[in-house]
């Protein structure tokens, strides 16, 4: 069986109040469901068979909440980050705990928050890159654009056909008119950050292109040998080289196989899409259990309070295109469109002496 | 010293989710400080000296949240009104009670939720209308009106001036036109409902107007002499006439004085009239110290949580004009020039089955 490894460390404040330093994005029920890390794991699960094939790297901020919202995983199997080094040290680390037992192990990494419409071509692609990496290579996930973003790194593949295809090159967010031409020519991909691969391929090519993040993981598989892995993480990993994998690791490679799909993906990077992915009633808005809409149309209620708070009626009269959002201390109403100024009062509250509100 | 009799038996949701069966207007601070009940007896103790001669109207569903709120009150001088009969029994009760010890005291009746911007005009008015009502007239106190409002009674002055004139009729709500006539014409007033009388002039114009609550009154005078009042108020109120003070007796009067003022009066009818007498800062938001405002202009945040809650900040991004009301079960969103629309919400919320939140 596969091994499954959610990168759920993530922090930020993007969706304030509902996202907090302790509450990011992955833990939140935004697109009107389970949270995203639960959504996550669900969608996952069939492909590695149990909880006991599934790993959570979490950061410190969020490792308690993590454990209370996923009571079934393993505590060996959620990894905490004690400080944040981006991607590449924990997913090496991921791999190595992963190696100590079965090298030939395949793995799939996976962000926590991201959201699948179509969960059965989801699986079938996984399980597509599984068969692939279980030969030797490493597999990216490689999404098919539906329209010019300038906000995702793309992939640009190399000539040829079939299911799995090879990654010619690596593409840092592009501008507009870059990011139009990939659309058009059909030979540009989305990077999902979703990676599949054997741990011991990962670790060589840590190994080649890391060698500095390699060694310490050496160190903590010395120290695990010793039953003393815990202290050499909490030590050591504040020194591992801060670099995404796909910096550090995947545009180095010369051979990355890749996954093309279209099964209606989303990083749910602001509220609007969020709303778009949401369940909707006909006017538009959210359906919400407590919300009461009267002539009103478009509108995004989310309720982030603490689980078990009392019911509380939303009632939103002759209003459109708004978010609202509450949670236990705070309230936030915006006009969908203007959300990215929310910031502005994530700052306010820090300049006035309240960070434990952001 | 003259007794101030308080009306507090309103209930209404007019103001809702603030207001609610149990909490009515005159509970809340609609206008950013204490309480509208709280402020009226503010207003009028220096008038009357203490809490002895304070009395306080109100009605069963009310009763006990009334009396959290004003502890110094004597039990004594709640009057609870055990069914909703209209204003005329519940002041016919004030006046036997006070004539009971003394029926020549001066009695002022005073409406619970109105507000008054100039206090210190209100009370010479009210003690000018206390001298009057000493040589055995029914005073009324008369706002100038200052804009033709379809929404209030007018009072039509008798030719004649001074400080203290007489009304030559009561006028029920106008249309517009009337209205606008009246306040260029300068001989009428608003009717705020505001009354001064000597008790025994008051019992003697219910009786001759009002018969049977005079025989209802009487009965209780009875009852009292017998300390079982409790008692025979709980029996017999419902059957008293359910009729207000001005269609049952002030209409009916051959001759009542009037004190026409200009005090900054508002019945704080609606949002809007809330909002307009709120203490709002430059950009015409209320001031709300859980408040913060970025880009937004001309909104009204209330929080009408318990007493004692939690701090909670209510963030407004981008929005103009809105209401934003908090309760701990109940949330509204409204453009302020739409709040009479919240009444949908209130329908709704008793159609599906949901009365305890209205």
């Amino acid at each position: 069986m596969t091994i499954a490894v959610i990168l759920a460390g993530g922090a930020g404040t993007r969706f304030w109040p509902a996202s907090r330093v302790h509450r990011p994005k992955q833990l939140l029920p935004l697109t009107g469901g389970a949270p995203l890390l639960v959504e996550t794991i669900e969608r996952v699960m069939p492909l590695v068979g149990g909880w006991d094939h599934i790993m959570v790297a979490s950061g410190a901020a969020v490792a308690e909440p993590t454990r209370e919202l996923l009571p079934a995983l393993p505590e060996a199997n959620l990894l905490v980050e004690p400080v944040a080094r981006n991607t590449a040290p924990c997913i090496g680390w991921a791999a190595a705990r992963v190696a100590r037992k079965n090298p030939d192990e395949v793995m799939m990494v996976l962000p926590s928050d991201h959201h699948v419409r179509d969960v059965p071509a989801f699986r079938a692609a996984l399980a597509r890159a599984v068969e692939a990496a279980h030969a030797g290579v490493i597999v990216t996930i490689g999404i098919v654009p539906t329209r010019p973003d300038t906000g995702y790194g793309y992939l640009e593949l190399a000539p040829g056909d079939g299911l799995v295809r090879e990654v010619l090159r690596f593409v840092e967010k592009p501008d507009r008119e870059r990011a139009e031409r990939f659309v058009a020519g059909g030979q540009h991909l989305w990077n999902g950050g979703m990676f599949v691969f054997r741990a011991r391929d990962m670790l060589d090519a840590i190994r080649e292109h890391m060698p500095a993040l390699a060694d310490g993981l050496a160190a903590f598989d010395v120290a695990a040998s010793a039953g003393d892995e815990h202290r050499a993480v909490e030590q050591g990993f504040g020194d591992l080289p801060a670099l995404s994998i796909d910096h550090g690791v995947m545009e180095h490679l010369d051979r990355i196989a890749v996954v093309p799909v279209d099964f209606g993906w989303s990083d749910v990077g602001s509220w609007e899409a969020a709303w778009e992915l949401a369940h909707r009633d006909d006017d538009g808005n959210v359906v919400h259990e407590g919300a009461v809409y009267v002539d009103a149309r478009r509108n995004h209620v989310v309720d982030a309070r603490s689980p078990g708070s009392p019911r509380k009626i939303v009632a939103l009269v002759g209003v459109e295109d708004l978010v609202v959002v509450e949670t236990d201390d705070a309230l936030l109403v915006v006009p969908r469109e203007r959300c990215q100024e929310v910031r502005r009062v994530v700052e306010a509250l820090r300049t006035r002496g309240e960070p434990e509100r952001t």
